[in-house]
């Protein structure tokens, strides 16, 4: 099943079912996607059986699938991201044997074409591609085995970062807040069955096309997070319940072979550069850069459809 | 204008307005504070001219004044508490020139008097008192000056904490995830305008009365918060638009004279104690122990009613 959300005005926006083939759609039963997720057991069914898809995607104007939700939860799940990360911050290596995990903001998710508005180009602008999942209700201590059940839904995303302004936050130990502005979302949410092989052992085994101004910037694939998405629920329900329609993320996509596959975002080729050259020397992004994300099947097939927006002045 | 939310078994409760003396309530004209919040003006209006209460607040179930909310960003606001966690915790001291801040969990705060299920005792469970601020749409880039305008409400509230998570968090800079679970909020959310003394310079001027297992623990006023709640919102909003009925925290309440005034929070008494004599005495909370916290304006009556409740088992 694939679901996805129309612009309409509303907070919520308006669900519809896209057909298999991605090429036309139906209204859903119920009205918006968090709706669908406080019900999922029920609506799900409903959802399911609808067979008939009288609108073209063509044109359609998608909001992200959740346009606001209770709880954003964003991991850090690829090894080789947190080693380059490491050289980007010039922080010390972490010792830790449990997830990386901080909340970001969920009121407000981006579509996939909409400009993304922030203060100043000066804050060093980056992107993070990343996969992530929506969860119905999941309760405190659930363990990752019984996890793998409450996910309902995969999703694509890009995790907007600040990156002058991160350290800085991160040196408090209280997290960030100025450096995580609003996420955006690919317009296509996807039941785990759906994604076939795409899916494994609780990751999405796609990947992840990038290109920064046209340019091809890489191409990891997802299954290489420590951590399942599973783990990060059994990890992220530890002290308290995840409400229905909660979103966990993956952190940015990353491989060991970056040499060969690039990278999910700027900073890891920054910190690349300053590895092979002593210093980086890829800009972060200027008002009017576009950067578009793509998940691909083996058949070419981009199963959640396609970030593609440019950064731009707040005023 | 005094408004709480009684418990009817929907997700966000049914909303009531306050009379001034606190002894009755009147059903609001919306069902919710989540819906009146996202309306602000218009709802208020009517909200305020409710003139007639007919039932009594005594016997009635209230739940905390919003009961999911789309974001709750607690700053740590108040010197003398930073300075003594970083005794409690052993970190090296923060040389920041901005206000603290961390996103919790929003998806669930507990009422005033429910029992606090948590996983076990040996993660260090202690309480926060604190004061905190209910805000109207904040367009990203709001300066402090404006931000006054935005608070709609006050509130005061139970940031529940598990010490012994916490500085392995911390370590990450990723901020709490297992260390924060839900919120809890004593009944009342007031207008500054009815705090009339109590709300001066963005800051609740009201001693904070905590009792723990009904023994006095501190009554610390909130008015020594180092910036405003008109200061954290336009720290908040730096690189982000705040959703309407965000709720901004004010971090635990502490006064330079702890000594006669006491604390608002374990850790702290821990921290006097590790000064003083080289160890902590005082235990965090075991399962049964009760924390009662209730705001006193001068003519000892009591804005936000009371948080009084007791920690318990998760199963």
């Amino acid at each position: 099943m694939i679901l996805a959300t129309l612009q309409d005005g509303t907070p919520d926006g308006r669900l519809v079912v896209i057909s298999p083939d991605r090429t036309h759609y139906a209204l859903a039963p119920v009205q918006s996607l968090r709706e669908a997720m406080e019900n999922w057991a029920v609506v799900a069914q409903a959802l399911g059986a609808v067979s008939s898809f009288p609108e073209p995607v063509s044109g359609a104007r998608f909001a992200a699938p959740l346009l606001r939700a209770w709880q954003w939860l964003d991991g850090s799940a690829f090894p080789t991201h947190g080693q380059l990360m490491e050289v980007a911050f010039g922080h010390d290596p972490l010792d830790d044997d449990f997830p990386l995990m901080y909340q970001g903001m969920s009121h407000q998710f981006l579509g996939p074409d909409e400009d993304v508005r922030l203060p100043a180009e000066e804050h060093g602008i980056d992107f993070e591609g990343e996969y992530a999942v929506i969860t119905d209700h999941v309760p405190m201590g659930t363990s990752a085995a019984d996890a793998l059940s409450h996910i309902k839904l995969v999703v694509q995303l890009n995790d907007w970062s600040l990156r002058a302004i991160a350290p800085r936050e991160m040196k408090t130990g209280f997290g960030w807040v100025h450096a995580k502005p609003a996420c955006s979302v690919a317009p296509f949410a996807v039941t785990p069955e759906a994604l076939g092989a795409g899916w494994r052992d609780g990751r999405v085994a796609l990947d992840l096309h990038i290109t920064f101004n046209e340019r091809p910037f890489g191409h990891a694939n997802g299954a290489a997070m420590a951590y399942g998405f599973h783990e990060l629920i059994a990890h992220a329900a530890f002290s308290r319940d995840l409400a229905a329609g909660t979103i966990i993320g993956s952190g940015t996509v990353s491989n060991p072979d970056y040499a060969e596959v690039g990278s999910s975002c700027i900073s890891e080729v920054r910190a690349i550069e300053m590895i092979a050259t002593g210093k980086p020397q890829t800009s972060f992004m200027r008002f009017g850069d576009r950067v578009r994300m793509e998940a691909r099947a083996p058949d070419g097939s981009a199963p959640f459809g396609a970030i593609d927006q440019k950064v731009a002045p707040c005023r």
